[in-house]
């Protein structure tokens, strides 16, 4: 079975656990094995900044690092029994942006792919290079090579002016605090997705989107024109998970984003804002958390618990959405 | 008194520090203080090299750390409490080179330079936008801003074919070893000093050549079109001290390098090497270590101690320079 998943960074990370557990796919830390399944994870770069010269990627090193058994588990994102030396006489320098929790066994990766990129390797075939030592089981396809930045627009939390940053310093530094006016993905309007982006969804089973950040992760991916358009044109069944439980985010600060946009923070308002494929939309079918309801013509809700807690209850929530996309339910 | 040194990296930084103490200048880890003196170094940048997308200046470096109080004494180089993850990392990843000693804190170093250098800053404005940091009590430029990179044509230890390799790769992953056909200075041809450099060298009161590596150190600085005229027609005297101390290199292997030019490893040859000023060359006048003798016409040579055995001994070096070039011996 062929199985894509859409997804941003730590939450994307843990649902990929679940999914390939659910495919009978060896566990982080064991050697791969072969499989007759396949999963290709479309990751979002939207996250993806330029700091101190070295290109950095976290939704694609988050996924990298945990299905690599290179996480550091604690915190979600980083290297496990990471380092600080560069960060901290970076700040002896005086160098921006101090905020940013940029480690010394990270650094390694972001040295090694902005020297490829600036030899001219794309994005796609750097990725490639950094799993081959990771060896993560799965497929890591950023959804574009070009270059899209999710700018958020805030009122300056010092000067109380209107300034546009990057999401990294909105999230990062300010902790989504000031209220999002916009949240644009700079770039977009000029990308396209991946050859392999496209070839994955055109020979897809099924296509899952992971309890995402809805905005900033999956939206992002839905911004790059041409992708959407191969999403709903493929053949295989879309089935995505409710990143709200109970009118909060599962992880994350995704309601910040859901309202500068106008969506509210449920189930159902997450589900109408992707749309049912058969209006325009991309989704086939809808899990909600047990408890929670949602109601979008055109798409099949099921409630099943979407709590992340552990790889086997991730693992349930990737064999309902095999099940309600009307496949096998893995390795059940 | 405007004093201006000719150095390479670790031995001109330990010279440095005498010259310092020399001119009554707070030790290293002390506050500078208003003086009279000014020290500017002209600093070898032969060395230079492109590592993982950094950057990397050794003797601007080692230099900078030796004067500010950050080095490694005990190795000469890098930085103090030095940390290696980022090096185990690109190993991990085959990241080559693997051979060079790329130190997390150092790191930091070449991520401010390489930055500030892809912004379109010069080596020299970089250095001092670094220097704004360690506070070094003496004024390091690079000889030129241009690039200027020291190869060595070798048999390959490996295939036994021809290669020319950096520097670098020759000193530090084969020590040396494989005897140097040809010691080239690429890029010198199309080099000119920094404006910094001449403006030092034609209002300098005396000119000392540090006992630094005759042929890839203080050979690399000539090398630059235009700089030995500077230094010829400049109004300062200009005095050396032997690199070579009882036909052994003061040290490290400059023996290996003099060889390469056919220049026997003593001290009267490598200042028949360098040349009487009177005779096209660039010397007034040449310290040799006690015992050692030198006899080169039109060239003033003197015996002193030569061994930079603490700051106290190198400062009396430094005292010996300035009394040989006719000035008040600093602060005897």
């Amino acid at each position: 079975m062929k199985v894509v998943v859409l997804v941003g960074g730590v939450g994307g990370a843990r649902f990929l656990l679940g999914v390939k557990a659910a495919l009978g796919l060896p566990p982080v830390g064991e050697p791969e094995q072969p499989s007759e399944h396949e999963i290709t994870a479309v990751v979002n770069v939207g996250d993806d900044a330029w700091m101190h010269g070295l290109r950095i990627c976290p939704d694609l090193d988050t996924c990298m690092y945990t299905l690599g058994d290179g996480i550091d588990s604690a915190k979600g994102w980083g290297r496990l029994d990471e380092t600080w030396s560069v960060k901290d006489e970076l700040a002896a320098y005086g160098a921006e942006p101090s905020w940013f929790g940029l480690g010394d066994r990270d650094i390694a990766t972001h040295l090694v792919r902005t020297r490829m990129l600036r030899a001219g390797y794309s994005l796609s075939a750097v990725t490639e290079a950094l799993c081959d030592r990771w060896r993560p089981g799965a497929a890591l396809l950023p959804v574009t090579d070009d270059r899209v930045e999710t700018h958020v627009a805030i009122e300056d939390p010092a000067s109380g002016e209107p300034r546009a940053v990057h999401f990294q310093e909105w999230w990062v530094r300010y902790r989504a605090e000031p209220e999002a006016g916009a949240i644009v993905p700079v770039g977009a309007d000029e990308a396209a997705p991946s050859p392999a982006v496209l070839a994955a969804l055109a020979e897809a089973d099924v296509v899952l989107v992971a309890p995402s950040n809805p905005v900033v992760s999956i939206g992002t991916l839905l911004a790059v024109p041409g992708f959407r358009e191969a999403l709903r044109s493929g053949p295989a069944p879309v089935v995505g998970l409710s990143p709200i439980v109970g009118g909060r985010p599962l992880r994350g600060m995704a309601d910040a984003c859901l309202r500068a946009i106008g969506v509210d923070s449920t189930a159902e308002a997450v589900a109408a804002h992707y749309g049912a494929r058969s209006a325009d939309g991309i989704l086939d079918g809808w899990l909600v958390h047990t408890g929670d309801t949602a109601e979008v013509p055109g798409v099949a809700v099921r409630a099943v618990p979407l709590l992340m807690s552990d790889v086997d209850a991730t693992a349930e929530m990737a064999r309902a959405a095999f099940e309600l996309a009307g496949l096998p339910g893995g390795d059940r």
